[in-house]
């Protein structure tokens, strides 16, 4: 058979397939076949799903009127890349705004509406998703699909640590779990006290299979050794993560896949693009991400021009649906920030990859003396530090010109045991370690273990305040005389 | 057509059916016919799921066994009720014991487990439920069936506010929305914050439905009221809540009408018995739940003898479920409390009905004086005061022979500013309505608005500590003379 597996529009997949249980695809074909053939099926799937959004929904037709596009115009990836403009968050909300509650890029009718998720911004109106009922089946099956890619088998228990609330993330995992013939454990943290019962379950069910944030799995890790607990204990074997960078962080990565000694893997793109594993690991590609084409399609681009990257080039992902009915987003700017490649990958599945996963938002970027930093980079360079007792701030100062840079770090309680003399070294360490990794010279205060709060989410570690940037550096200057 | 619909062994349901738009039955047959007939359909379904059950687990054949019970011995109801012996918690806790992580009374193969959930319990070891793949389904047919009975349609938009967690509840709502072709919003709130964000979604989306508990709709009331915004404003038709009493509570039902202007259902037995909206309200016949006898089978019963009482009695639910393959529970005792009649329903529905819902727990019942005295009763005493200002706490001395209790209680903040007087005047009120409703005597302290803590789940208003009430007491002597 040469045609591609299920390759339908509109997508539709066959519920109770499964592929054998030792093969490590889930769509052989699909995943492994000539990349210039998909790109052949992609452009012509491309110009159906242009067809069917310019058909069903005003916000496309008007958008692509403006901009002088027509579907018909798709001949090649790069005619759909040059002619069809993006779209931004900013345009969902005003879409949002004009036609509430679901936008005028809803393209199915309300009836088909089968689920109601939305974005957790705590300013201003909140985005709604509105999912279709045969779009969550496709999502469930995307899901499925890479989640077997990452060698989760049915029967196996896998356990969704993360809130299951507006963010789609643990929703996704669900789904992709239920689809798979999984057994679904939807423990959905985040109200308090539900992390020392979360590891009291997990020691009870040993799941196989583990999605949360990686900020949670390490703090779960400290609750189980709080509770005289060891994480190895729970048995986890793979552990699969999304809503911020850490799996795909060298020092993250590595503190996780110590502490539960499971492997580890970096998944998803935006709540917005569900089904969402669109970019994903798998068993032997561990490191960074796939981006699986033919699902969603996955242009790099220059984050001023809006243009494809050659590939080694860093740039946004943009992102486009090829499987999605309702709100199907063509050409969404994620504002993320990756590297792209298209070598040879270790799971013999031709698409391109994101070597370091997504790494930060191109609003995160704080620009030191001329250097562009992210904060996952100073995430990676303090988790490679065996003293670093694994929480940090940043605290910056964003002056236009000059922007100011100062960093709070935990030790460990072996380091702080040994007293001053133990910490300034540590301090010294870390100063050398930023500069040595990222040409950057900071101040740095050592702060006890368990200064910083942890988090069942995501962290957030960056302080952007002109005071309390002040106020530190008094400090620190003083304490260094 | 004489045959009821889809009821067969083991259950199978053609999950596209939805009846007609105009329907007040999802299956006319099963909830209209007579009571007798479904009887007679019901021993022989008895029959089969023991027979099934008998066959598949070591748990139910060796209490069985023990017992001299074989399932060929049910002939009738009765010999189903003498005969085969009751499970309690206790005995569900022990077969994980004996055999984790799913007890020896699983009864399909564990690659047949589609879903992980389990009791929230705080101390010692908590229960795992095991839900099958075709029980999944099921349970999704009987809850939508049963929010059709509500009035439920498809295309409304149903807001689960209530936590997805271990806890059930929510997820059956949700099962039940997906299935019944609703738009399904599974909010999820728990998490410091989410109340405040639900207020926002709810005044946004303007859902059709609402599922909760009763405590935390009158707390998200009072959220929306801080927040500038009405909760009549949200336009919610109706509201479906579990997980405590409140709902058959005509003081707190009255409240929560009041404040949502909407029609208020209670609904629920246990999270062991899913589909636990078994016993629940339908649109017309909207104050306390039927027993919907065709799902799982209720006996109300004596909570000593565990024999079922005539009708008009009070006692503890005993269930049976009559569609579950995976952890079917026969004869489980809620230790729940209930008063059961047979008189005709308004809405046609030949089933019993427990006219007051469930209002309390066996252990939750203190005898004061020789009265016996439930929370929930104190709760509707309340609740009909216009200057209650909507939280209490019930302060008890359990000291053997005689049982002691104290009541503090909040005043609204338009009560509060009157002053001392009002505030004087308010507290002799309630004990005397404590006093005329319940046959009680007791002290009462008036509190600020806003004294108790709001709960986002189930109000725990009991505080049994007799160091306490002692100083309590204290204080309220000394303030009277």
């Amino acid at each position: 058979m040469s045609a591609m597996e299920s390759w339908t529009w509109p997508p539709r997949y066959d519920d109770s397939y499964r592929p054998a249980h030792n093969s490590r695809y889930w769509f052989p074909i699909r995943e492994t076949m000539a990349p210039d053939k998909r790109d052949e099926a992609i452009v012509q799937r491309l110009r159906e799903i242009c067809d069917y959004a310019y058909g069903s929904c005003s916000f496309y037709r008007d958008k692509w009127n403006d901009a002088g596009f027509h579907p018909s115009q798709i001949r090649s990836l790069e005619d759909f890349e040059r002619r069809c403009p993006v779209v931004t968050k900013a345009d969902l909300r005003a879409a949002q705004h004009r036609a509430p509650p679901f936008g005028d890029y809803l393209c199915v009718p309300e009836s088909e509406i089968h689920h109601i998720h939305g974005t957790s911004g705590t300013t201003g109106r909140p985005t709604a998703f509105a999912i279709g009922r045969g779009d969550w089946q496709n999502i469930a099956n995307a899901h499925a699909r890479i989640m077997w890619g990452m060698g989760i088998r049915p029967g196996d228990i896998v356990f969704v640590a993360a809130i299951f609330s507006l963010y789609m993330g643990s929703w996704g995992a669900l789904s992709g779990a239920e689809r798979l013939g999984a057994k679904a454990f939807p423990f959905g943290a985040g109200a308090p006290g539900m992390s020392a019962r979360a590891v009291q379950w997990l020691g009870m069910m040993k799941p196989k299979a583990f999605y949360g944030t990686p900020s949670y799995a390490l703090y779960l890790a400290e609750v189980a050794a709080k509770e005289g607990l060891n994480a190895t204990d729970f048995g986890i074997e793979r552990m699969f993560f999304s809503g911020e960078p850490g799996a795909s962080v060298p020092g993250v990565r590595d503190r996780i896949m110590d502490a539960y000694k499971a492997e580890v893997f970096d998944c998803g793109s935006m709540a917005e693009m569900s089904p969402f594993m669109n970019v994903a690991a798998s068993a032997e590609s561990f490191q960074g991400m796939l981006c699986w084409q033919d699902i969603c399609y996955t242009e790099v681009c220059d984050p001023k021009t809006l243009v494809r990257v050659p590939y080694g080039q860093r740039g946004t992902p943009v992102y486009t649906h090829l499987e999605r009915t309702s709100q199907p987003m063509i050409r969404l700017v994620s504002g993320d920030l990756a590297l792209w490649t298209n070598d040879k990958t270790a799971c013999g599945r031709t698409y391109p990859s994101l070597p370091q996963g997504i790494f930060g938002r191109i609003d995160d970027m704080f620009t030191i003396r001329g250097e562009n930093v992210y904060p996952s980079e100073i995430d990676a360079a303090l988790s490679k530090l065996p003293d670093y007792g694994g929480e940090h701030r940043i605290v910056i100062s964003r002056d236009g010109n000059m922007d100011e840079l100062l960093l709070r770090v935990e030790v460990t309680a072996e380091l702080s045991a040994k007293g001053r003399p133990a910490m300034d070294a540590f301090r010294q360490q870390v100063a050398t370690s930023v500069h040595t990794m990222l040409g950057l010279r900071t101040m740095v205060e050592v702060a006890q273990p368990g200064t910083f709060p942890r988090t069942d989410f995501k962290a957030r570690r960056v302080i952007d305040d002109r005071e309390v940037f002040k106020d530190l550096a008094q400090r620190l200057r003083f304490e260094a005389t």
